[in-house]
């Protein structure tokens, strides 16, 4: 489990390397996915993402699509033309919500704020007055922001009880504490190529019973409803034809995590970002936001071309991401998610590193 | 390649077993998808799905849905509110895209048929008049109906030059003759675990110089509108997180038919067919529809029990599909495609039949 399955070492944040038990898992043949054979895998597998989310609700199921797609369809499935709702917008990811909301025609509320900062909470509920609802990117992937979630959603929930407080949990849940129950989420999104360790391709939601309310009305010809979704997975049924390799992969992965604790998950990123961040400081380097996500490190070196030192890096064997539009070259990014999260590899990719620690 | 690999059989009209060759394009390493890598890979991925498709177009992509996904996802990028738009309906698939194009507000001209009836391409030209575009069903799944779609497809041309011609060829494309651009088609979804033999999940399409140009304006923000996905294949790129696993599967299958040929595939189809048909009325079992695809067959027997055939069917080790809806304890479903596509084994899901041949 520790040891990454193949060199280069694949260290971007999405998608991390497929351990080789999740290789293993999805060499399982094709079941027909309507059949009693079907629901029996299934339900286990709600069962271990009611836990990965930390929710009692039932609400919980799958969609073949990427994170894009995940977050699209929760806001297709709440929001309609002309309804006023709120977006916090602090990198490439928040602005795409924001973006969506007025693709929907709704009335939206940005809150834009610097890449790389941390909105304020009383800012939040400011902007979230009269809102429907509120979609807040826990982890912002393109600046390694994480914002405080438990007690934004604990605050917007106090204003606003009716408010449906959506969360883009792509980059955060599996690999940081994230608690859907306790934080008054109503609906949570995972992709599965982050902490999740699986193939892109499929994501992941919890719906509270607040959010099942809040629904918009919908009809079985309407893939990206999660209505659908949700109906078919109270049955232990998918909608449509289920992404079945993808679903073994995200079975194995579950059990992994059930197995080993969540806490004990959270604690090995943790532990992995301090890590990486004390070399980095003692390399000169920079975090580049302010309130870091645990999940990724978003780093820079001042006076340094960044490209030279990612194609350095990567000729030694170690494949990070750079900046995402105006960050283009001017940051590195670097998952310590899934088996990322190993400070021996991190060790060795500092040991590699094309910046020298006595200059 | 002929060789099923595992017992039991899985024969339903989709998912099909993944043969061994597509199990094995799938373990190679994750690679970033940012990168000059994912480019060298993709284009002559989408070089070979040009071939699939028999077009010329350099309009061909792919995206992480299921076939629903994939219909809905054309019909979104194409049509709006209020616009008027024909489908031809005669099963549970064609009659979701009808209901979908309600969703989408669209002012829909839906022509009914019976389920496991043919239209008459007169019909079909009548229904069309004044439409922006139709949705035409190549392949019905759920009765196994082919519509001549080479007729109807050149009579909507010729009648109204200007019309969008969006077909679900999810059952059709690799499995049965498609011409892309011969019989003017604008738009042709496919999807993976049907001819294809992959796992289900991600579909493909293809795009026509005339549909590029009416598709509806679009956003980057906007995961299911294919003109995002057409634009980044264009430079070889995926807008998303690519379905890597799925692509690497997608890639090896194509590189297969290509290998083999188109008409090569489209003969062991018809072979497959013609020979299930001929043994199945030896056992005095009726083909359900006329006009029948070659890639499924759904067929009965008078005075029997459905359910418990499939049974009995299964405990033999061949799974095959029962009806769907109304047709359900009615009919049989089995699939012509990929491995499926094999007389020896026809022969032997005969052998193991719990109809006897001299009752």
């Amino acid at each position: 489990m520790d040891i990454f399955p193949t060199t280069p070492y694949l260290l971007t944040p999405g998608p991390v390397p497929i351990p080789a038990f999740v290789r293993k898992a999805m060499e399982k043949p094709v079941m027909p996915h309507r059949s009693e054979e079907f629901e029996a895998f299934y339900e286990p597998l709600l069962t271990k993402l009611r836990y990965l989310f930390q929710t009692k609700t039932g609400n919980v199921t799958t969609m073949a699509a990427s994170g894009t797609g995940g977050v699209e369809a929760a806001m297709h499935s709440f929001f309609q033309s002309g309804e006023k709702i709120a977006v916090v917008s602090n990198g490439k990811f928040s602005k795409r919500w924001s973006d969506y909301g007025a693709l929907l025609h709704c009335d939206v509320k940005t809150l834009t704020i610097d890449w790389g900062q941390a909105p304020d909470t009383e800012q939040v509920v400011s902007i979230a007055k009269d809102c429907k609802g509120i979609v807040l990117t826990h982890c912002e992937t393109s600046t390694g922001v994480c914002i405080d979630l438990e007690e934004i959603a604990l605050a917007l929930r106090e204003a606003y009880p009716e408010i449906i407080i959506i969360v883009d949990a792509i980059t955060t849940v599996g690999a940081v504490p994230f608690y859907f129950d306790t934080w008054s989420i109503d609906c949570a999104i995972v992709a599965s190529q982050k902490a999740l360790m699986g193939p892109a391709g499929i994501c992941a939601f919890a719906l509270s019973e607040h959010g099942m309310k809040q629904l918009t009305s919908f009809h079985k010809s309407d893939y990206a409803h999660l209505g659908n979704h949700i109906e078919a997975a109270r049955k232990n049924s998918y909608p449509y034809t289920p992404p079945l390799l993808q679903l073994y992969a995200l079975e194995a992965v579950l059990a992994h995590i059930q197995h080993q604790g969540l806490p004990t998950i959270w604690n090995r990123t943790r532990r992995a970002s301090r890590h990486f961040r004390k070399v980095l400081k003692a390399h000169k380097g920079e975090v580049f936001c302010t309130s870091a996500s645990d999940s990724l490190s978003v780093f820079l070196f001042r006076g340094q071309e960044h490209a030279y030192l990612k194609a350095q890096w990567e000729a030694a064997g170690f494949i990070i991401a750079g900046g995402q539009e105006h960050l283009a070259g001017k940051v590195l990014r670097i998952s310590h998610m899934g088996i990322a999260a190993n400070t021996e590899m991190i060790d060795s990719f500092w040991e590699n590193s094309p910046i020298s620690l006595n200059k």
